[in-house]
């Protein structure tokens, strides 16, 4: 089969692989279609430390095309997704309710990130097909009448950016402000609207991101290349700042901002990937004494919380279709890449079919 | 009446003034114990600003001499405490449950630690009389049978540390580090244990803090000039970390400790005053994708935390006593100063008696 | 002044009474809109008992006329409303959190309902005038560009309708049923929906107030007098039951239902007021081990409460105005009693203007 | 082996059967130690129906004698215990946290308790060996140090008493009552008692009982047989009754007097197996006013809360030896069971060693 595999720094490459084996509890997933996620672009760029040749891609849509011996309660031929993290169930982290953390082999895990497996620990879905481990865990199938691009975010921009909102407890009536609108942040918009904020913020520069954050559910939506977004922010709370902030960048210019508009006993939900220390300024954490929660979430997985993801699109609450902006052939990936690395061209998200 | 007053940095002296005046929802208590914190310590040094002339301390026993026009329920010659924080009751961010951060006058109150008011923006208690405000929110009747000293801890040491605890939201079973044993991390472990936890890490280097950590419930204590603390506490959880890492000190040593002892998914609580920017360093904070929650607390208060708090003591749960390790009269006050903001003599905390 | 005073059980009038005097902590309030809430005709009826001669009503908007002589951060003239339920700010309960039970007086107040006086226990507002007590508590400003009836609906129905999904613990991709679509259910139907529900069921037979339910949010209305609403339900959600089953009537059969429809591990919601013991059926309460909820919520108050909720509606995220169906001039509220007691001409809610 | 046998309502029988095979996410585990549970004599009595021939019991301690082909991460020959409850770690309900309500086979499972198997849908083990489902969610190993006897209340009684203090979120400084002190209720007042619930009260009347709550935490115990509990407790806490209530015998009576106990917004916490509807009395529920929470908890499982309580244990947090009474072989269970349905002799637990 033909699949995405990392050579090098620098260098993601289409090779041909064999067609993946598969255990009792495993599934082999024909993918239908799947996608590039930012977390590529850092594994691409060497940002992210992945082993040489391994195959990347996280996001699968596809068909069960072979269950393992002990998988019960699925078909072949069943249209199924899973998401980007695929936890056991079975470790001590996963029956704790924290799956994403889910560190297979020891008690508790101290690694972190262990339920994240596709294209970081085990071969990715940027393939002809892609083995599921756990698969009565992780393969949700997809309802009646949904389409692959409808689902297509499901697996982690959805469920990475609605995340956002949940970690940060938004309450109806909030005011929740959200720094950067690419495709995490656009879902944390729409996550924070599905929960019932009422005054949404969107930080963000790039016009047509900022459309969509308007589409999606931003009151506002703040230029942070025309004014101060900080200083924009408490002007439009009135000097009150928000209930929750939502980093969705990751960088510190973007953590520190959420600080700096967060009021006394809000909450800062962090979905960025960072790639340097980060600096708590003094003033705004308040010397430790401002009742702040700073809480950081990895994309929740497993095929209950795609489930209910899809059943949010299914009920028409969202209509995520507008964040496929280009469309590739699984033979085109590197010029997918290309174009999703340099985010050229609007991209937001690009599908790609094998 | 006698009052410790912040008259420049560096100089707390005792100084007369007049009895205070109260308004219809005030109340004049007698104040018969109090205590130094060791923020009065900051404010002492100037690294904690208050404006000169302020009369200090925030941690009242007493009898209530006077009551305002307008409040109804207590009765003169009523013992009581009051919380170091003495919320309106009535600010948004208090009706909201958020009592510490009560912003009075503003509509959620950007400007935080609004609730702290004793020996911060208004008089405080090392007088011979304090003035309480939001009489009815705030006093506290003492229980029979309880003494001025088994009740002093309450209005801050005890509630500040406990709610280390309860921030961290310790759950039966639980691993627990709580990292420098002074008065507050001393109740941080007494918390821990309160809350059930069952593998309780106390870091700390003075004997006599040492000891105290283990009578109030540490399970190990971990002498950091001998071990390196993070490695100890990696070791003795077999290297998978503690659920809750409770900071006590306020530096960035104890502070990034904590967070490498965690685990993934686990919880900082952080109960410490800094002076300083703080970093989270990249890796112990997994690049921002660990599933970790950080959060700070200041001390709760109100008269319901503190009949919780008396409840606690009475029960015979606790035993704070030991914590008097040295008392004055109230005209010593000056020389109490010395001996705690200077740790001499072994001293935890000290009962001031006007 | 105007008053409409209970005389007798079954008997409503409207009387001449004086303008009631203020304490220090209350506010006069003039009276500009109100309304006639279910609530009244069970004290018309004299199911729910209260003293003979109490001016009845408890949804307030109008005008500070006067403001006692505590009260601080407010100012004559301004437009305010006030909760149904007028918490004290001051109790142990509401300190604890829980306003609506705030039992003044005693240490926690086991007699439940304290927080409820509007109406109750002191004077209410279907009148010219009415004594707001606690009124830095209780007054919240309207924001500018709303009009009266946009925030009618705030002081109770839609607290209590919103609460019976926030006490559910609603979450995105759940699905909820709500039996009856009376002014409280069409507001928890609202609500479910605000929470990011995504399958919501509402049960009713009344055609206007079907057809409002599918406005408000409902994605499914049952019309219990075709088919069989526990059957429908389970057939709805492939015999799964819902998430959250939310009571808004107050009767055995609708109360039985909820149970009959809920998911192991699911929460019953419960916002009626019931005027009989109830039963528990042994089968859908599985003997007591299906990890069932069944929570009760009493309508939450408090300015900060009436905040969010005005904050819902500045924000469009929900038009309340066409529940008022009916307008009436306070000199005609004997004519509305008659016309909502016996719900009439399809009356929702009325607007009752002094 | 030999095995405890339901043979037809009012008769278990010990009988041959051929040791288990097992799948390949199973393991055979050799019972070592295992006892008799309240719901076994349901079960004897016919009042909880099981199929003809099913071997009962549901508290397994014993050595891995074989592991399933896709089991990995344990050794034959370990020592451990599996919890009352088995969820699978794959069903929606497990993957959403709620394990013993684990519908395998259906999308949320509507039919309750489906995480219960051992003794219920599948063979238990009250016998030589006891093959053990999804052993990769459901072994858990016991530390070194700890005997057969010190874990055997982990699996069933010690995780449901413990789970009504949990469910009931006991805080500290409450006051808890705990109706009847059966080992559930014990552990029940061990839970509240370590998760810092300061007025803990239990009710009962078999003196050894009594004296073993006060043992294990209450602070006060109320023969019911010489007073009305309810007038009792309301007088212990002067009138503003319990924070929780938590009920452990199963009855219409006792779920009553809870209720009736229980302060407004405080929560019932129930882990009664019932045999009748429930009645819920409308002046204590407050008709649905009252901001009452009611909860049902059965037994949580899987390794990670086996884990936890054999660390509470371990740490010397609690002693549940004393519980158990009288020891058996299993060729001994037909006099063991009547011993202990009949609840002669003082018996609390019997340890059964085949």
């Amino acid at each position: 089969m033909k699949a995405a595999v990392f050579v090098e720094p620098g260098r993601i490459a289409l090779e041909e692989r064999p067609i993946p084996d598969i255990g009792p509890l495993d599934a082999l997933v024909r993918v239908t279609t799947t996608t590039i996620c930012g977390t590529d672009i850092h594994i691409l760029k060497g940002e992210y430390p992945v082993r040489k040749g391994l195959v990347v891609g996280h996001e699968p849509v596809g068909v069960i095309e072979k269950l393992g011996s002990a998988v019960e309660g699925y078909r072949e031929g069943q249209r199924v997704i899973a998401g980007a993290i695929t936890p056991s169930g079975h470790s001590y982290a996963s029956l704790d309710g924290c799956h994403a953390q889910c560190g297979a082999g020891t008690r508790h895990g101290f690694k972190p990130l262990g339920g994240w497996r596709f294209g970081n620990t085990i071969d990715g879905c940027q393939a002809e097909y892609v083995r599921v481990p756990d698969a009565m865990v992780n393969l949700a199938p997809v309802p009646d009448g949904l389409s692959d691009e409808q689902v297509l975010m499901c697996p982690d921009i959805m469920s990475t950016g609605f995340a956002g909102a949940e970690s940060g407890r938004v309450r109806l009536g909030d005011t929740v402000a959200v720094f950067a609108q690419g495709p995490i942040g656009l879902c944390a918009t729409a996550g924070a609207r599905l929960r019932g904020a009422t005054t949404i913020i969107g930080v963000e520069s790039v016009p047509g991101r900022m459309a969509m954050a308007r589409r999606l559910g931003a009151d506002h939506v703040v230029d942070f290349r025309q004014v101060d977004p900080v200083e924009e922010i408490l002007r439009l709370t009135e000097g009150r700042g928000v209930d929750v902030a939502i980093e969705a960048l990751g960088t510190q210019q973007t953590f520190e901002a959420c600080l700096r508009v967060l009021r006394p006993g809000g909450v800062l939900s962090s979905l960025g990937v960072y790639s340097t220390d980060l600096k708590l300024p003094l003033g705004p954490f308040a010397a430790g004494l401002g009742d702040h929660t700073i809480v950081t979430t990895l994309c929740p997985g497993g095929k209950e919380r795609m489930r209910r993801l899809m059943n949010v699109v299914a009920a028409g609450r969202i209509d995520l279709g507008p964040l496929v902006t280009h469309r590739f052939k699984l033979d085109e990936i590197e010029a997918a890449y290309d174009l999703f690395g340099h985010q050229r061209d609007g991209v937001l998200k690009v599908a790609i079919t094998p």
